[in-house]
């Protein structure tokens, strides 16, 4: 379909602050040039944005003979962002000004047998609730990332291991509580957008984040932009087969990459390779994750056969992804990736080398992610904040 | 990155061209309704595009009541188009009108040593020959599609069984015979874009078009517009993994797709299924998929275990797709989808529903191309089309 005339306006608006917020202080000039917008509508925008209270005005700098050129930042004063992460085993939240600097967070805990919307609702709300208090600002959104595949005009499907949710209603649950602009995802898409808007995909036109956790997906962007799918499940290559007729996966179906590559599934490698290794911690993921980290630091072979069994699944799962998709970056994101470091993204590296066709190797640089602190929460709150730009409230 | 003015406008033109073109005759009313456009723009390019002799008035309709709408329809007069499928064993030319009504036709056969490129290009140059011979209109743009990886400025690198082209500069060979536009690419992208403008995919925004053929892969569109990924080499669907340590591929990895559901793949199944079996021709692919679907056809047992056996890996394969891309529509194209027809196609929409995630799943219909001749030879011509569309020539 073609993009109507609104539609462009937001996409340009959103572009706009995301190099602001990005290169921190810039000129109109420079803003024209990077995003390839003619000045005249740059400007239009900076006034819209600066009237909407997100930029502001930060001195002059000198262009070299020439008239000094107006110089443009992210306004802090702009209003506050929160951003959700709603984990299997905890509620994060974080409070961010509109240049997406972090200015608090609260964390609850969510005990093994508090699965019910409800109890999940009162402690997402009871965590804003922290995060806000004393703040006298506008708030211009709330982001929420819940596991699962998400309809985000209503209802919230949830497939995680642990959890039994069907068409949970969770916007009316929520906005119940909230009476602010509520903008639910899951944590797929909210990775995406932290890495897009401050992470290692800024300024990238086709992007695959990786998140590896207990559950793993890829999350995408093309020619910039969020890709959802038609209805906004797009991502789960966590369920794309590595291994036809392989491993049990709790999707149903056997072989799945996540199988091999997720928490459980790594542990399940230790277990194949040493299933009596000190390693192991049989009910623990972060444990064990934490066990092979610090193993891999201390030479220890086993912990060292696990990582590079897992590159080897995750590598030729990756040069799929390169195969199929010819993106400009794979980034590596959550806390199994978190944990196993450069090591296993080096050998993730080697193995892709071994497996992808040449042309769309030469052109996908795999990373880790640099975002600090927690790129859901983070990525929650740039969806509020697009939410806030795109819909013009 | 933003898009500018110029983009915008280039992508608006081709969406009311492909809707004219797919609708037959319709009115401005109706066309701001299908794009989302405002009436004021649509008639402005309705208006450049009847300039460009691309679109023509085409009556009025009665609006029930109100002043009669005046009617737009593809001007068949507007130029020349054409389309070039170069394979593995031919080369095949169509000439369009600017309706992408097919006018003529020219085919010359690649014997097994006719490798080089000289000899590919004079028999390209010689079909463009026999379908433009006594005609007088201009001609808009000649598409080239050539297997392969190809870099759309200049050289191409082909990636073909029996091919041992790289960095062959087809462009230059091609323009030194032929003083005409020239838009090179590979059948992957023609194959998506002939669905787009007069296929499976009118309309539908994220769209996979499986070519299964000798060679196998996957053209993608994202929001209705066709996805090369970052250096035009994404769709390399066929050599992503199905089966860890599996076949080997004539890429080098093991396990690819291809291996299993391009022909030398299927053929392989029914060795490895009934080595001695009359169905198999050894050394020519067509006759053997002749044979499958005639077996098919005639309830022969091995046929149908070969087709039961290549639905599972293509199954599983798509549901792979399903689940990563979400698209809206997954197309069964080319020749090996064309001979085992609707049963291929009704099995994988089994094996599909027993393996992708519900949610996406529900939202993706599973079809055989609807497009009547060559769909690579007509996406060529449309590759010519969006590109005197957007380069404005
Ligand atoms: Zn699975
Ligand atoms: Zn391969």
């Amino acid at each position: 379909m073609a993009r109507t005339s609104r539609d462009i306006r937001s996409a340009n608006r959103l572009t706009v602050v995301q190099q602001v917020v990005a290169a921190g202080t810039t000129s109109r000039q420079r803003l024209a040039v990077d995003t390839g917008l003619s000045l005249g509508t740059v400007a239009t925008l900076v006034a819209e944005l600066t009237d909407l209270g997100l930029l502001t005005e930060a001195g002059q700098e000198d262009s070299g003979g020439g008239r000094p050129r107006g110089l443009v930042t992210a306004d802090p004063h702009g209003g506050l962002l929160v951003g959700v992460d709603v984990a299997e085993t905890y509620v994060h939240v974080d409070l961010f000004d509109t240049t997406l600097t972090r200015l608090a967070g609260a964390e609850e805990a969510l005990r093994p047998l508090e699965r019910r919307p409800h109890q999940v609702v009162r402690h997402i709300v009871s965590g804003i609730d922290t995060v806000l208090a004393g703040t006298g600002a506008r708030v211009l959104g709330v982001g929420v990332s819940v596991p699962g595949q998400v309809d985000r005009e209503g209802g919230v499907s949830v497939f995680a291991p642990n959890w039994n949710w069907h068409d949970v209603p969770l916007r009316d649950l929520l906005a119940d509580h909230l009476p602010l602009p509520l903008h639910l995802d899951n944590p797929l898409r909210a990775a995406v957008l932290a890495e897009l808007w401050a992470g290692a995909a800024r300024g990238r036109d086709d992007v695959a984040v990786i998140n590896l956790g207990t559950g793993v997906g890829a999350g995408l962007a093309f020619g910039g932009i969020l890709y959802r799918g038609s209805s906004n499940s797009a991502g789960e290559w966590g369920h794309t087969t590595l291994v036809l007729d392989g491993r049990l996966c709790r999707c149903g179906s056997r072989g799945c990459v996540e199988a091999y590559v997720g928490a459980p599934g790594i542990m399940q490698t230790l277990r194949d390779l040493a299933p009596t290794s000190p390693l192991l911690h049989p009910e623990d993921q972060t444990a064990t994750l934490d066990a092979l980290a610090a193993g891999l630091a201390a030479d220890d072979p086993t912990a060292a056969k696990v990582v590079a069994e897992t590159a080897r699944y995750l590598g030729v799962a990756v040069a799929d992804l390169v195969n199929l998709l010819n993106p400009e970056v794979v980034v590596l994101s959550s806390w199994v990736a978190d944990r196993l470091g450069d090591r296993l993204r080096d050998e993730v590296r080697a193995v892709v080398a071994q497996h992808a066709l040449r042309r769309p190797l030469v052109a996908t640089g795999i990373v880790r992610s640099p975002v600090a602190g927690n790129p859901v929460s983070l990525g929650a709150a740039t969806l509020a904040l697009e939410g806030f730009l795109t819909q013009g409230r």
